[in-house]
């Protein structure tokens, strides 16, 4: 079930050791889902109760430790022997006898001989509790502890090329996924059924393979709500004149494509026409300007500089690495383009960009994830950079 | 934009002071988004930030601290004054200068002049990291902590007439999603098709209105996976004899209504027959038993008892309070419907019971949600409860 060989696998856990060794940590602790899928190969909707793997340099493999009920999930999924699925019993789960799965844990690193070694936890990842984090320590009085929350998030950033390959796939499914919201979207249509169409195709997918669930919802804030991004679908019908902004992404084995694209309900006035003129040429300002050896913040500066030559002035980030991911985010929250970020492109680095502009009247965002190769970026989609009238 | 009237989040917010008051917690940091939903209305795809609402004994109304950019999404969706939306700076998301929302969280704690109050968290909720209760800690050195994980969640457990509403409402948009699922279900179909027109049944909704995004995916184990409750789709097809649990959730407003059922692909086998009808009587046995006055464990142990008068001994948690929920989970972690959960029913209690029989060669998983009445349990669907061929 696995869509990639054992050998990468090994390698990112490779990878992941050698960091480990610079940072002085002997065991770390992986909780964010997205991490576990890389190093393990795990994949499961059982990240709403605690579970994380544990990556000993002392040991070949790491070691999955979850709910008893997910420990056949991780014999399906994972590729790593099926002695190192750890279960803990239920009765750790929302526990009314003041059991903690992390007391599980604690005792499993113990009994690998871990228990007094340099413990590396992913502070402010997903899932890894304030909760967790006091039990572990407390159960571990041996072990120090130190931050390792985008330690393996690091590894992730340059992608292979089946990686690639996958937000390519991905990326079929965001397009067509795209195409589906804007047929479907017009005056009177509800956003609940644009919404619907959209999911039903990044689900179905294509003729060739069918599509996940993407980290996050399809978002489509309209009207007065298109400075309200994260604003989820009402079921109330679009009107003349609303100008829609859709945010997706394809989903292929856990690997996103993101694509965002505005359009207007009714026709394109001439204003937004000519806003959504200057957010293309930014946009491909800073794609021209991304390759390997440049900065991600010299990437953000040339869309900056790209709209100041039309009176625009805004600092923003515009732009996040991303691929693997589970809800809430397809963001990696490694590299970002923006300001400040002195992360050096490399080739295989893949980013969503997605800037925009916003008048007191209206916002246009038109957003590309691309690809770093040798010849600079490669934009994943070739979906029209334009407002579409619908 | 909010689906309840003002008083009743006012009410909310007093049974919440009240029980701040029982538990010596001055000031209440929540980050759950079911917690901040119900208190203050907001919605939106933004926890992937940190985020939060601060009640204060010593204020009228909770303050809401998140991102910048999800500042409108709060004035749309919130009851409270726009004055106590306080949003906090791009760089501290994600910051590559050290910057952390919990530093902006302690600032707005102590401009509130709370800084050396007794303060509650919620240590084991979902997107309260380790690092925020560390910088939290670190950034209000006057204050005294303690644990309020599910302080809020236990004021959610009764529910109003008009969350029972919308839990019928979604109701009507879950019992739709199983029969599309079960009509689209065939030899050779791939679990995607089926997953994709699941998910749009769920959101296209009815002629009345339409679905929210459910809390947890369409989950749909099959063929020898079964037994693993959470694993999603695949793009595969579906086998002659392959059977298929169902598990999924309309969603209306955020309240959820969760249904399973069972499935096979070809036709139900007679073993299979048999098993449903005991999984049936005990389900209803276990309803039967539900009523105002009796506890949780009670409630499992008519389950318990009814299935062993056929040979069958397992000990499980059957069922959980349900309602208003985010991803991860549609589950509240309050009341679990198992061997020593000791709460009492009382009306408007609503709960998902969902126990199911696995032999070595089979499972069959067949669930209800209900409310508690004065007259007993109330089914909310009235999907037929077998086992289906499809």
């Amino acid at each position: 079930m696995q869509p990639f060989e054992q050998p990468e696998y090994e390698r990112r856990l490779e990878r992941t050791k050698d960091r480990m060794r610079e940072e002085g940590i002997e065991t770390l602790f992986v909780t964010d889902p997205a991490n576990m899928n890389y190093l393990a190969g795990y994949d499961g909707w059982s990240f709403y109760v605690h579970q994380g793997l544990i990556v000993s340099l002392d040991h070949d493999q790491p070691v999955w430790v979850g709910r008893q009920m997910d420990a056949n999930g991780a014999r399906a999924t994972v590729w790593i022997d099926h002695d190192n699925i750890r279960p803990y019993s239920d009765d750790h789960v929302q526990s009314p006898v003041g059991k903690h799965p992390m007391d599980f844990v604690a005792r499993v690193i113990e009994e690998m001989g871990r228990g007094d070694t340099h413990v590396g936890v992913e502070m402010d990842a997903y899932y890894y509790t304030a909760k967790s984090h006091q039990r572990l320590q407390r159960e571990l009085p041996e072990a120090t502890f130190s931050d390792a929350t985008l330690l393996v998030s690091w590894v992730r950033v340059v992608k292979s090329n089946r990686e690639i390959e996958l937000i390519e796939q991905a990326t079929q499914l965001s397009e067509a996924a795209m195409q589906a919201g804007i047929d479907a979207m017009g005056e009177g249509v509800p956003e609940s059924t644009v919404a619907a169409e959209i999911y039903h195709t990044l689900i179905a997918g294509t003729e060739a393979f069918g599509g996940d669930y993407p980290a996050i919802v399809p978002l489509m804030p309209s009207g007065e709500h298109t400075g309200t991004p994260h604003l989820t679908w009402s079921d109330e019908p679009f009107s003349d004149g609303d100008p829609v902004i859709v945010e997706l992404a394809g989903c292929r084995h856990r690997y996103h494509s993101p694509l965002a694209r505005t359009a207007v309900v009714g026709g394109v006035p001439d204003e937004m026409k000519r806003v959504s003129e200057v957010v293309v040429e930014g946009l491909n300002a800073a794609l021209d300007r991304a390759e390997p050896g440049v900065t991600c913040e010299e990437v953000e500066l040339a869309w900056r500089e790209s709209i100041a030559r039309h009176g625009i002035e805004k600092e923003d980030r515009i732009g996040y690495s991303m691929g693997l991911g589970y809800p809430p985010d397809w963001g990696e929250h490694t590299a970002s383009l923006r300001p400040g970020d002195e992360t050096v492109l490399k080739e295989n680095m893949t980013f969503h960009m997605i800037p925009g502009i916003w008048t007191d009247e209206l916002g246009v965002e038109i957003s590309e994830s691309f690809r770093v190769t040798a010849n600079g970026a490669e934009r994943f989609s070739s979906f029209p950079q334009k407002v579409f009238p619908v």
